[in-house]
């Protein structure tokens, strides 16, 4: 099959027309015919090679809402007509530790989905079953996109660090990520204070379910809630004060990083020790989780807040992106 | 009551002779006659200022093992003549959020005893009652002193951290916290690992419970180890190639960190994202925990491997300490 696509074709280049030969189908593969496909941030660092780890021509899109059209005979849980989210990950191994013990994301051999393959800024794209997943009845597909990688990626992160209805927390960066990540904690029930760097969303933001807006330019306004937060999660990829953060937590209080900042993080043992706390980190989560979190998802009504361009125009939508103005996670519609 | 004892008078200066008044005991104060005292490392940097908290004339001591000799009449839980242990802390306020949420060791006005107030290197030493830890029957009151400031602060992440007997751990730092760690995790059930920069301790690290010895001062033996265990304790208090040892670490495995680094750990924002690692830290453990692990460590038979000095030699007793020959705990006695 000949799939049609956009892709770059080297570090900060634009997108261009690029159709590729998709190749005989796995057994244990489907192709899905994209419907739509979110923009997240990583999709222009992988174009521009920031991480050190793109294959040119790259095609990205990684937040791909699409339907099953042709499946393997040896592809289980999904079938022809079927709609899915593919994310991230397209395939992993399905029998080491990791796979069998449900956490398909730390497959030391996952697949990117834009990373030495072709992603979902195109026609149809290629996944292994289990990262297909099944949409739940009701869900909608406009909006849906974005929560295969953005919304996984701050979703695992309430899990893993057990946070209670009870809990007080912060989400720091209210961008693609973070307002999903506000969103999320306002249905667990949570106290949520959002950091921004961007006063103008204030108002914005507090719809979005944060319960109070701290600007995270003044470090005078983080002293003031020192001592105060059970969890906070940073979703942005900037090198930022670790400390004042950290001293904002409570005791025992667990800071969680999905940024990918490329400074390693300068973490003072004695503010850990005396609070007993922790700084952790995460890669969007397993398919049994991402699946949860749909379910999640269509019970509360919770969906990013979008803006949609048509698929062709994906180069004026990466550029929205780039200047930060982007209203808080754009879709790209086939 | 006049107090005999030894004190440092300023920064990298022996110990002398120091008598001081211990002034009217208060309602919910006991007084304790000091059997014996372990000495820890941070006895040493407290007398050097090495953390900038220091006030002189400064008495070391906070591993304290003896015997209530007067009890204020709000005291409760022990009273006169009872056998008590006291640790790094002598104080806390016992009604904020922390202390009343049995985390008296996080309470934000917890008193050190050698902090502010004097120490176990006398005949008597002064605790609020709930920071004089009664003392099981039946353990060995000569080995029990280093459980409450070394054994304790060893103790506390393995709860923590939620350490399992099916888990592969492991410790760095095979020394007067780590070889406790090494018995502690023995007992637990666990495959233990040593980090050791002393290759003529191997022996006595695995008659300790110790799995295997690893030398920390040849990367390719940590490379060898990577993605296996999860979790690891750091007792040492320098700055280690943080990065090997989070690689070192299983997808999900936990690095906890008890050693008071001076500068910040580097910590790098993909090594845990990827693995879904996290960082943590701890100091010691509540008066509950502590009395917990006592008890454990009677059921267990398990204490310090310790050299006796008399009390008067406690200059020695820190030269021997400081030549980093103590096998493994000192403990002096009056």
């Amino acid at each position: 099959m000949k799939v049609s696509a956009f892709a770059a074709k080297g570090p900060n280049q634009k997108l261009e027309a690029f159709s590729y030969e998709m190749g005989e189908l796995g057994a244990e593969q489907v192709d899905v015919k994209v419907i739509n496909c979110g923009i997240c941030h990583s999709d222009l660092s992988m174009m521009n090679n920031d991480w050190g780890m793109t294959t040119y021509p790259i095609v990205p899109g990684h937040e791909i809402i699409g339907e099953v059209v042709a499946a393997g005979n040896a592809v289980k849980n999904v079938k022809v007509g079927d709609k899915v989210g593919v994310g991230w990950y397209s395939s992993s191994c399905m029998s080491c530790h990791e796979c069998m013990d449900g956490s398909h994301h730390l497959c030391s051999s996952v697949q990117f989905t834009i990373g030495g393959r072709h992603g979902g800024f195109a026609d149809y794209v290629r996944s292994h079953w289990s990262w297909a997943i099944p949409l739940p009845d009701g869900i909608n597909l406009d909006k849906a996109g974005p929560l295969l990688c953005g919304g996984i990626t701050v979703f695992n992160p309430i899990l893993l660090a057990g946070v209670k209805a009870t809990d007080k927390v912060g989400v720091i960066g209210i961008g693609g990520l973070g307002h999903m990540a506000l969103k999320f904690l306002n249905k667990w029930g949570c106290e949520v204070v959002a950091f921004s760097s961007n006063p103008s969303k204030k108002e914005s933001i507090l719809k979005m379910g944060a319960t109070k807006v701290v600007d995270s330019t003044k470090p005078e306004e983080l002293e003031k809630i020192a001592g105060t937060l059970n969890f906070i999660l940073n979703t942005t990829n900037v090198t930022l004060d670790w400390n004042s953060y950290l001293v904002a937590l409570a005791p025992k209080g667990k800071f969680h990083n999905v940024g990918a900042v490329l400074e390693p993080l300068a973490i003072p043992a004695f503010t850990l020790i005396m609070g007993e706390k922790s700084v952790a980190g995460s890669p969007l989560g397993s398919p049994a989780l991402t699946r949860t979190m749909l379910e999640f998802c269509v019970r509360h009504d919770i969906y990013p807040i979008t803006e949609e361009f048509p698929m062709a125009k994906a180069n004026e939508a990466l550029a929205h992106l780039e200047s930060g103005k982007a209203r808080f996670r754009i879709v790209l519609k086939n």
